[in-house]
């Protein structure tokens, strides 16, 4: 049960033919949005999408316009996240990030027109029933909005109670998690997956998600600024609350253990074939950066 | 033929309404969004959807779903518009712009919010058919896309050649006339008017966009702070070019005049009851803020 490669390397090449038309005049605002989504990554969260459709007998060619559109939401969020009033970043993937390419203004348009153009990227090319359609756009935009991504977001730059491992919790399920149930949730809905299905696969992807976050929290402290292809110790030089400063180094391993057993037990109950997303699991488990 | 102010009283308080849920935690973003989206205005672009949509004999209560997203979706553009890497505007609407008022980052975000959750109200509240909501969403994703709003706000901040009246045309139609089109549209299928009502309503609406812009860099120039809410003079300052740096402020107006008299013209030729579309667009023409 290891990652599936394959899929990462199909979402890659699709996005590399994303074409955002021939307006010449917006071409260069274009680049920077390729720039940024180009990047690289294991597109963990669109792979989940084609992971799930698949475990239910879909080809994950079928769900390539919902998969990027994640991945276009996903690097929006990292584009506005590495700007000056947010971490002010200077790397991510290894490269100098949006804002410091090619400016702030031109960085926060390229996060805004990702958003957009992932919505238009679903409603033109992804095939299956609009009612279903409309169902995939609205878990999208929950996961994304105030009780979602930009909500969690809101937490962290706010700041949130020393100590509070349960604010902790709602900070990361909401900016991390919830997107990451989305994908799980989407692949779901789009193979035609029966209610009680859906239902399991959400248990799944929550402890997925607190494992993805737990884990990134201990390789932002243990990890390697070369290997990480990001600033590593950005959380500490933030002040930030992590896994790591709210209950320890060796306590935050053991949590990330748990969780990916909770994750591979929920699995266990998924009717589907779902070793790729046993794959998925064990790699965000092991991941080193 | 006046303007339909009781579609903006309609709107409005709708938008008093609006309930982003209860979180107690991220309450404080939701503030943040209901400021920019509670300080008033003539809410024209609803006020478009509803009116398009009455003239096919539909109530506009029905519409207000996608009217308020519409407006949702206008002020995430004015949020991110004001922000000291772009306009750097202290005041809108009379009252201290979102980053002067919530600080940077909790600004951005707050549009970003807004953007998000406009998606989900038409999707969770939106009545209507699940194929032409899809068209909807369609529509509005593209007309805010690269191809749409954020592309004409990058031709904005990264500058058109001087004296080039068809570059400027291009920035206009994507910045501001590109939504306005959508709201015309979308009140169009969301009443189920016919294919070629629609291109009727769309041929309205690309003059009533090109009206309002040339309104709007003339009033930079000829209105005053305290009537416009907003700063007076800013194109100036900003070295942007407009239509009356371009055209010269006589023949701007004249070019206002005859956007008016086509736009009016193009209503002519819709089939159903348009004289509230009449009035917003004599509105238009006459308006000082």
């Amino acid at each position: 049960m290891s990652y599936p490669d394959e899929l990462t390397r199909l979402l890659e090449s699709n996005l590399k033919e994303l074409a955002y038309g021939e307006m010449p005049e917006v071409a260069p605002l274009g680049e920077a949005m390729q720039y940024s989504l180009l990047a690289g990554g294991k597109r963990v969260r669109p792979v989940l999408l084609m992971a799930t459709s698949q475990a239910f007998g879909r080809q994950p060619e079928e769900m390539l316009p919902t998969a990027a559109a994640l991945e276009m939401i996903h690097t929006y969020s990292l584009i506005h996240d590495d700007l000056p009033s947010f971490d002010d970043d200077d790397l991510r993937r290894g490269q100098p990030t949006c804002h410091v390419k090619f400016g702030e203004n031109v960085a926060i348009l390229a996060g805004d027109a990702l958003f957009a153009e992932a919505f238009r990227l679903i409603c033109e090319r992804q095939q299956g029933d609009a009612a279903v359609l409309l169902e995939v756009i609205r878990e999208i935009s929950v996961a994304t909005g105030l009780k979602g991504m930009v909500g969690g977001q809101y937490l962290d730059v706010s700041g949130i109670p020393d100590d509070d491992g349960e604010a902790l919790r709602l900070l990361h399920s909401l900016k991390t998690g919830r997107l990451i149930m989305a994908c799980v949730h989407c692949g779901g809905l789009l193979a035609g997956a029966p209610e009680k299905e859906l239902t399991n696969l959400r248990v799944f992807a929550a402890e997925l998600g607190l494992l993805f976050q737990i884990k990134d929290d201990i390789l932002d402290v243990v990890g390697e600024t070369a290997v990480l292809g990001k600033q590593a110790g950005t959380d500490a030089r933030l002040d930030r609350h992590t896994y790591v400063s709210v209950y320890g180094l060796e306590e935050a391993e053991r949590l990330a253990l748990r969780s990916r057993d909770e994750a591979l037990k929920a699995l266990d109950r998924v009717g589907g074939s779902t070793e790729a997303l046993a794959g998925i699991t064990n790699y965000i488990y092991e991941r080193h950066q």
